[in-house]
């Protein structure tokens, strides 16, 4: 997948050297040689004769794997022992652990905790049931929600495949915002039953965060829970998304002394994080907006148009254009793509308006290389960790709840979203900002803080339900 | 609802007395005067003038708890602040919470943990769905179900109210078994979709403990997720109690030198742990039982009998006795009840055979006066922690589940619960063994060990299905 040696594929090789020989310094040629980085060289045991040795290397797939370990084991007096894969070791047991945070010592706690002192906490809530918002984890806890059907770029791989990616947004939950986030992988992809699945487990948890159900089944799974929940319903792989293009693009419009309102806008992407992008920068003040799927350009001449298609080409394309994306970007000031790599090359981005802004989201491969795109534009963003400029969601989505749950939210509205961007591209201060530092970095100790603030107040004590654009 | 004080009605008082006088000595006084324990007595500021003194105490009731801040008030000089009840401080924010088992410190880490690495993770168990087993949390973690319906004995208080009993309950699972619980409060009560969202949200889970559902709902919500799901499904309620008396049971019919298959035995109560009591004590070889609820006997000539009730009338009560609770106790030589408080007198007791045997586990007032009970009966246990041989769920249900998920066991057999009590009864030794000690208590370190390693042992490699006495 990778296209260049990551820690996220790391390895870890024991092997035994000749304690005398000069093996132990071929060893990390070998790994160059066969185009791996080392991270780490631990000697775990040093004998009279041999030298066990824990060789850490990043490498790119399996087969860079194996040749790794062939280069390592062709060293003279080399023996391969144990080829151990970080990521899968850093998984076992999985990533998540429910702890108590109240001490179960002895019986005087036992019968506070628990029976028969719990009993007038449950009495105080059955008469007042806001209560369960100050006397348990409600207060602080969020339902991580998948199907399994649109997971990561992997397709429609299930619910139980889906764990390791919602513990690992559990994790992060924590990690930015302090949230006990707790992973759902529902055993089915019928609307019906996930929007009654949902309903059914709100009481325990203060918001849900919708994640990886693909288009266009999470629209309609998002609309029915808001009107269903007096708690927050956020489909990240939407609005998430949005917020951060809209901070990112608001920046960038900055840099190359553009008005949003102004700007002829090309967006790849139709699905969820398009429309709700769509969405979010129509409500910023996009006036000028063309949104191509695979078939080409959304406009009300199609003959294809669902529900989803049909706003879009009720609310962009007024010009009624019907060519293909690369006609659509032809002279755009912005490219927006949030679908499938390789759409786009650098000619296209050439044909742009001076001063380009280019995102190119899709993951791990953008829609145009992102060096191609860099020799003709003036801003460009990916979602790639390894380029400026990285447009990712823990941007948003743990300041998001955070700021919801701090407001004991009833719902979420687009005021709020808005806020939050509006938040985020304020972290960079205008001394700081540049065509390679559009957005900040995801461990910028500001981030969540911001963003959270910036909700809280707009949801001032109470929102319900939520605006459409 | 206590009829002694209790540290969980625990109260601290602030407060300010005259440095100099003599208030300080007589706060102890005023508490015990009003009929309150004091449990601590912080100076928390002493000044010149001014002591400002923290006096925790424990309490019976509100009106009790009025009484001591009365008492406390009438001292000379007290000034009382502000009364805070311990129970409710230990609640705010809720009782458990989500932490992340992985450092999320660097790009490095979150790009193992999150994308792009954890899709290797994702795709290794889309691959081989029994890996989720190995690579995420539902090795260890059980999901605690209630809809509010029978909550302790505080009845239909809703999912909300029930919250802080499922933390607790899930505070206990780690306490005592390292198990990684999460509270799931429904809001249905509906047989049908109780059913349909717990199978929906099964993936993610390696157990299922139902929790304070109402019978007869709980039988038909248990049998069609025990038909449905790969994990186990264990209603606590039911199962928990029905080892926890079988042990007690065991060890008591020692100590009075009977055979369970000998003895006769009058219960007390029909209801969901009734039952579930019932189908385990006849599963290990009890003949002779006369169950009754509140219209006295359940035999095949009552015209009220559901499913539940007919299920019990044909396989007890062989001679088709046909009268009350008093009556079916008379002459026996065992009685458990698991229903209402105060429905049987010393005398019921003393009427009982010889060595009689008396489990009154309705709580907190039990179905005699156990003081009543011990006058006249060799071995008396209680639901009770002021009182020795206290039958208390947590004795079984950690171990329980501990034992399932290290088996990765798909269901649940009587057997299993069979070795589960028996294991629970060996852990008090021929040497410790009396009337005041049949059972161990919550606390003894070895209990969830034995609980666990025998479940493991019966479950063999992975057991399916659920097998009805």
């Amino acid at each position: 997948m990778a296209t260049v040696p990551s820690v996220s594929y790391s390895i870890t090789v024991r092997l035994e050297v000749p304690a005398g020989g000069k093996a132990v310094s071929l060893l990390t040629h070998a790994v160059e040689n066969a185009g791996g980085v080392v991270t780490a060289l631990d000697v775990t045991n040093a004998g009279h004769e041999k030298l066990r040795i824990d060789v850490t290397c990043a490498a790119k797939d399996a087969d860079h794997v194996q040749a790794i370990v062939d280069s390592l084991g062709a060293v003279e007096g080399v023996a391969i022992h144990k080829v151990s894969d970080r990521t899968f070791l850093m998984h076992l047991g999985g990533k998540i652990e429910m702890q108590s945070k109240v001490p179960l010592r002895n019986r005087d706690e036992l019968s506070m905790a628990y029976t028969p002192g719990v009993a007038r906490v449950s009495l105080a809530i059955a008469r007042n049931p806001e209560d369960a918002r100050r006397l348990t984890i409600k207060r602080n806890s969020v339902a991580v929600v998948t199907d399994g059907s649109a997971v990561l770029g992997l397709g429609n791989i299930g619910p139980a495949a889906a764990l390791p990616v919602m513990e690992g947004k559990a994790a992060l939950f924590k990690r930015f915002a302090g949230i006990d986030a707790w992973p759902i992988c529902l055993d089915t992809q019928d609307v019906d039953e996930i929007v009654a699945t949902v309903r059914a487990i709100a009481p325990g948890f203060g918001g849900i965060n919708l994640e990886d159900i693909s288009a266009p089944r999470c629209f309609e799974v998002e609309r029915r829970l808001r009107e269903l929940l007096d708690i927050p319903v956020f489909h990240d792989d939407q609005h998430g998304t949005a917020i951060c293009v809209l901070a990112a693009l608001t920046n960038a419009l900055k840099v190359v002394g553009k008005e949003l309102s102004e700007v002829r806008i090309a967006m790849a992407g139709a699905g969820a994080a398009g429309t709700a992008v769509l969405r979010l920068l129509l409500a910023a003040g996009a006036r000028n907006v063309v949104v191509c799927d695979y078939r080409g350009a959304v406009h009300l001449g199609r003959d294809d148009l669902d529900d989803s298609l049909r706003w879009i080409a009720e609310h962009t394309n007024g010009e009624g254009y019907g060519g293909d994306l690369r006609g659509a970007v032809k002279g755009a000031d912005v490219f927006i793509g949030v679908s499938a790599p390789g759409i786009l090359a650098g000619d296209d981005i050439a044909a742009m308006a001076k001063d380009a802004v280019v995102f190119a989201l899709a993951n791990p491969e953008p829609e145009v290389s992102p060096d191609d795109a860099r020799e003709h534009a003036a801003v460009v963003a990916t979602g790639r960790s390894d380029y400026p400029n990285q447009i990712n969601n823990v941007l948003a989505f743990p300041g998001v709840f955070r700021g919801l749950l701090d407001a004991q939210a009833n719902g979420i509205t687009l005021e709020m979203l808005l806020a939050a961007a509006r938040a985020l591209a304020a972290v960079v201060t205008s001394e700081e900002l540049g065509p390679n530092y559009i957005i900040p970095s995801v461990f910028h100790p500001d981030v969540a803080n911001a963003v959270a603030a910036a909700v809280r107040e707009s949801a001032g004590g109470r929102a319900r339900g939520f605006t459409e654009a």
